[in-house]
């Protein structure tokens, strides 16, 4: 059985991308911040968002449920209700005080996307899902990817006992949710009900407006490694201690502060971030004896990373010995790269040209998202939007009306050419 | 009339030596701090202070009074009665945890002067003095000079207001120590009443002790300038934003606080200390947008002082302007260089040289001394003793009883140089 053409009318694309926005709208009201957007895991506000985008999954077809980890849920078949499906989506939770479009976005493509192809699902040799994930951002419990963890399996029972700012822990929350803790299990999938997994996202950075472009294939998620760094010297009076006596923790972190930029920038793909510093005593009169500070490295490839890292502990080791300084460094997080999946990245890329968009570029994604846990049971795809100036986790975050009509385009288009590809 | 040299044993030293340090001992057990020193102005461990240093002067044959700012004050008549004073002194309070010397050392070395010359003195043109001051390190309120500065008759009437860290007001607190608000004029003392200031005290660094010499002559007392310097950027997600749109205040910060060092060690005799330094908003995955740090600057020449400040504003001009960062600075503290007087570094360099220490260096002080206030009403000269390590401010401060003798003969001698100046 051969895929049929998609014929999708500009007009049909506005529709869809004025209700979106219109949507995205609608659940930015869902929130427990007054004047702003906040929602976050296991809330009162998850729970209308869920009803809300379980509403949504009805209307284009789609047989929904709650997972067993408050994962939003719709389904529908393809030729064989019991092919295996490809799994559509993103998250519904935020960040404090956030934009409207960051996972909200990619859910609604979804449902959308759907409503379009609604006619051609049943040729296609697998079944669609949309899941709407319920925690992304971690922004309650301090741990990310709470939601699409447990569709991949990788519960830890250790999260039971992490708690939010009240001190409720997420099995006490799951309760109060009217969820069975002792069943999250359930709801993890097994990677042979998986075709893959496919996310539009809001692009959290700027290339693709200073690329002119509206959509860019993603390449892989960032890998990832945090480090809390200390450095230690000699507390001495400021008026007395001569240059050559010094042992100034906080020109040693000063100095490493800068060479993070500098062998970053060397590097392709590349950020480091130091966003703490300290210096104790901290007093004006006093040389500082400490300095502790933060580092957030995020690459593309692992090995640069990695290289990075090796690099900036020769770089301790030399301005340590040279200001007779001590450093020791304690890695708070590490996440692995998640690479895209080569044949998700040419059915999005022929999607995106599908929308008359010739020689797409592709971003590898700085910041984290739902693939990264879905990608330990299922192939992953990403596709970016143009998010103006690049501005995100914030409520000027923005993606126009048009983009998001080119992006279902693109979208629609890359799930044919995969029916296409599994279709051979 | 002539005045008689000095016939100083060695044994007389040594044993004047060591009553100071058993002195210096048993001042420091009137203390706040358990287990340490600790002695602020105002409360009752200075009353305490005061007591025990009145008997010392009464001891010596100096009539004593405690003055208006509760400095300690005692007073012997030379040749002339109505002579005006040389003034010897230095402070009795201390800093947080304090080592046993700075600033008592001074006032016992007095003390004990008196006593080596206590024959001389009817012979000499002038009378003397010893204080010792009440509050130089400014722990309690602040504000350092407190007692000096009442001496010197430049007490602010703004000082009443400033708080401790219990919120008593220097005026509460002059009312508690029995002192009255309205009479503090009174401690002020006229350029007509003193020939001079001479002061010995700790080196609170290590020159000295490199030199392998026990004092040094003092050429003059540090200029400093304090300022709180503000660097705006922009904060962003420390994931989407590429290094070229970054706008990263800590960076700057750090820039800076390494030019601060470059720039003073190309200077004589500058030192700059960065001993605060905040970032904001101060989280992991932010690039921060604000970065707050101090500066404190110590010179023994004001004009090299002010040329690396206008020098490092240049540099922050050129950091921000790279790296489209904006800056101010306020400047929180200014304190012109106290220079000494020539004649008084003539009479101590020959003092030194008559306790046997041929070529003896001389000094700038980075630290503040009473003298900066005394200054605006006396000529000052001061000594410094040897301090192994050159620790300051701290417990294990010491100097040696074999230097204290061989101090207290340098001081004598001076003071008799300056007799024999004055006689002529």
């Amino acid at each position: 059985m051969t895929i049929p053409l998609l014929e999708l009318t500009a007009d049909g694309l506005a529709n869809s991308a004025r209700r979106i926005m219109a949507r995205c709208n609608e659940l930015a009201r869902i929130s427990s911040l007054r004047g702003g957007v906040e929602r976050v895991y296991l809330s009162p506000e998850h729970a209308r968002a869920n009803r809300l985008a379980a509403e949504w999954m009805r209307d284009v077809g789609l047989t929904t449920h709650q997972d067993a980890a408050g994962n939003q849920v719709g389904r529908i078949s393809g030729r064989d209700p019991e092919a295996p499906a490809l799994m559509l989506g993103s998250h519904l939770d935020t960040v404090p005080d956030a934009g409207r479009f960051d996972g909200i976005l990619g859910v609604l493509m979804a449902i959308e996307v759907v409503r379009l192809l609604r006619s051609r699902i049943p040729t296609f040799p697998f079944c669609l899902e949309v899941v709407a994930f319920s925690d992304e951002e971690g922004t309650r419990f301090g741990k990310a990817l709470l939601g699409s963890a447990a569709v991949a399996g990788s519960w830890d029972p250790a999260w039971w006992e992490l708690t939010d700012a009240y001190g409720i822990t997420v099995r006490q929350a799951f309760l109060e949710f009217g969820l069975d803790p002792s069943r999250v299990g359930e709801a993890a999938r097994r990677p042979d009900e998986l075709v893959g997994y496919l996310e539009a996202h809001i692009e959290q950075g700027p290339q693709l407006d200073r690329a002119g472009q509206p959509l860019a294939v993603v390449s892989s998620i960032a890998s990832a490694r945090r480090f809390q760094i200390t450095i230690r010297g000699e507390a001495r009076h400021a008026g007395g201690t001569p240059y050559d006596m010094r042992h100034d923790a906080l020109l040693g972190a000063s100095e490493i502060a800068i060479a993070v930029e500098r062998l970053c920038l060397a590097e392709h793909h590349l950020i480091g971030t130091v966003g703490q510093l300290n210096a104790y005593p901290g007093a004006v009169n006093v040389v500082p004896g400490e300095a502790r500070l933060s580092l957030d490295l995020r690459g593309e490839l692992e090995g640069t990373r990695d290289r990075v890292w090796a690099a900036l502990t020769r770089e301790l080791d030399q301005i340590a010995g040279r200001r007779g300084l001590r450093w020791e460094a304690r890695e708070v997080h590490t996440a692995s790269a998640m690479v895209c999946e080569p044949l998700l990245m040419d059915v999005m890329r022929a999607g995106i040209e599908g929308s008359g968009q010739t020689d797409p570029i592709s971003l590898f994604s700085p910041a984290g998202h739902d693939g990264m846990a879905i990608g330990r049971i299922a192939d992953i795809g990403m596709l970016f939007l143009r998010n103006p100036d690049g501005i995100s986790h914030h409520p000027d975050e923005y993606v126009s009306t048009e983009d998001i009509a080119v992006g279902l385009r693109a979208f629609a288009e890359a799930i044919v050419h995969l029916a296409r590809e599994h279709a051979r």
